[in-house]
């Protein structure tokens, strides 16, 4: 080995310097600590903490209450009937996918699906066959149209799809598609339903079982305050011995897990936040309200909101010809966006977007997002600046 | 949802109560942060913290440095050619087998493997041909066997095994094999060689291109001072496209990374505490004169070390009719060992076993070693007590 002392230096002290600016970044607004969670990282924080007393299953810890959190709370609280662990809702999803579908079926799938989803196929050797959106302002996903796609598959391969997934909502224009008519469609053709819920399970009320979902995938990170990686992953119960296979060696160890999965911190800051998560997804229509809010306000100074209007999420995707106009005359280029955020302590928007970009309001105060709202407001004067 | 406030009461208050206990279970050991990672835990344990400034590639973000850290440091560190993080040593040999291997395939492993490697080896669907060991009481692999299971397979299906597998140690006894040995034969039949390394890299200098290994795995949380889960895995170039191939659509995404891994506190604690780990794998020699040094104290307790011996690394396999005896007679039963030495301030061995148990007395103090020492010398008096 020939690492160097100074190459090692800058290891030594990694600080966040984002660390208190207001963060618009859809993917961080869900996933900061409650003040719970917080409190106990230096206890857990070591390797496989959660691993005292552990009789070889992570989901049937008792110290700490894993197994009570993962047989009964989560089950409940997604509305399935089992539930488990896993490493992410990305992980959840390829879980899902590589357990039901044999190489070559085909996934059915929004098109505005995350990029995870269609790699999970990809990584399980399925082949994908996308729902389209609207198309421009609104980006919207028409459910009925998954009836035609099924059809579709039926027709050229002779089979029916492995599987179905919807995502709700996207995390591109947090749009919140009919998935209780989804889930129907679903059931006439008696295809498994999978729903992607990395961006609302743990920020609103969602319950699986209302949408007829066999699945359900969210996010830890994204949407439950919890530290990364790790997701949650719930299913009918008729599922179990597929999804939950045990090793025929080792009787105990679940496959599809690789025997246990978030072994650490990742579970602990999950339930330590799951009281406060609990509480906050009955106030999701406060989340609404600022949003609308947000939107209403940015729209008035030339940033214009797409996806669904009047909007239902907290995540927004927006366009403007006037920043990117902006940008063409600017000394920074492209960047001057982000850096004239920063100046104001604000990040989450992509450096080097101006035209078309995507923030979250969630969990922000009304003065943070007046602060936001303001500071877009001193942005768009640069116009006149760069003009003279 | 119907979820009792009361029984949520318990997640709000999760205090690990063994957090200044002598924890001799091996797999916490080399898992405790180093002070550098404990003190920025507040900083980066937000969801997805490490993605602030990402575009898009986990492996490619500058700030933080996880770019130079995967793919300068990791590299020179382990001897391979590439390298990439993952959720966990398993993970990472899930990912080599599932990426290099077809349905059905062989993989010849030493039978003191852990059990991930076997259901690792069952989720991607392969057949598993185990390299025995040579019983009680080393149970030590001889690798010169490798060549023998390789024919076998070779006769059996007409195909030389898609992968061979070598513990190094083995998380039972801590035997480290002649891996240099393995790796020539697996040259010599041209059969990939992937090292497990979960107990090793990150605890012993150990570099894969002394044992032509095609693969390494780590583990952060078991030898990195990582919150888990995470683990590294490095690999020779000629495997980049096997292993690393991109998304058809998203042509930045590794599939089998399903993008990205280790996504938030995991990798900074295991770059914070990486020039910790660079410093402490070289004086790997102190740590087994303190592990001889215990075997043979606790050996004069009739308590005695299976598997090498002289030993070679921190993870001890014992055995012990005396502790056994005791278990018949004493009041708590086969529960009285893990008992009595909480009483001291000492937990890790696994409460119930008496007659076989693993400890590590990886990282502990002369001190803290002493005191195990005596407790143990205090437990097997117990004998005579309960005689009376």
């Amino acid at each position: 080995m020939k690492i160097q002392n100074s190459q090692l230096e800058k290891f030594k002290n990694l600080h966040r310097k984002s660390f208190k600016f207001i963060n618009l970044d859809p993917l961080q607004r869900g996933g900061i600590l409650s003040k719970e969670a917080r409190k106990i990282l230096d206890e857990w924080a070591d390797g496989y903490s959660v691993c005292d007393y552990c009789g070889g299953c992570l989901d049937k810890i008792k110290n700490p209450p894993i197994e009570e959190f993962v047989h009964e709370i989560l089950p409940e609280f997604l509305g399935t009937d089992i539930a488990r662990i896993t490493n992410g809702a990305r992980e959840g999803k390829f879980l899902v996918m590589h357990a039901i579908a044999k190489e070559g079926d085909y996934v059915v799938m929004d098109q505005n699906a995350h990029y995870s989803s269609y790699i999970a196929a990809e990584r399980s050797r399925l082949k994908v066959k996308f729902v389209p959106n609207s198309g421009y302002p609104e980006f919207k996903i028409n459910v009925d149209d998954y009836a035609k796609v099924i059809d579709e598959v039926k027709n050229k391969t002779g089979k029916f799809p492995a599987l179905v997934l919807l995502t709700y909502p996207d995390g591109s224009y947090g749009n919140l598609p009919d998935a209780k008519a989804a889930g129907k469609i679903c059931k006439d053709y008696n295809v498994p339903f999978l729903l992607n819920g990395a961006y609302s399970v743990g920020r609103m009320e969602i319950n699986a079982s209302d949408f007829n979902a066999d699945f359900i995938v969210g996010s830890g990170h994204k949407s439950m305050a919890a530290s990364g990686p790790i997701g949650v992953l719930g299913a009918k119960k008729i599922y179990e011995e597929i999804l939950f296979r045990k090793s025929e060696r080792y009787k105990i160890k679940e496959i599809e897990q690789l025997g246990c999965t978030a072994r650490g911190l990742t579970v602990i800051t999950l339930m330590a936040s799951f009281p406060h998560v609990y509480e906050r997804v009955k106030h999701y229509d406060e989340e609404i309200r600022k949003a609308r809010y947000f939107s209403e306000k940015i729209g008035n100074l030339g940033i214009n909101q797409l996806g669904e209007k009047p909007h239902n999420h907290d995540l927004m995707f927006f366009e403007s010809q006037k920043l990117f106009e902006i940008s063409q005359k600017h000394k920074q280029g492209r960047f001057f966006l982000y850096s004239e955020l920063k100046k104001q302590g604000i990040i989450g928007i992509k450096p080097g977007l101006t035209k078309n970009f995507k923030l979250s309001t969630y969990a922000l105060s009304d003065e943070e997002i007046k602060k936001v709202i303001d500071a877009f407001g001193e942005i768009v004067k640069l116009d006149q600046l760069c003009a003279k």
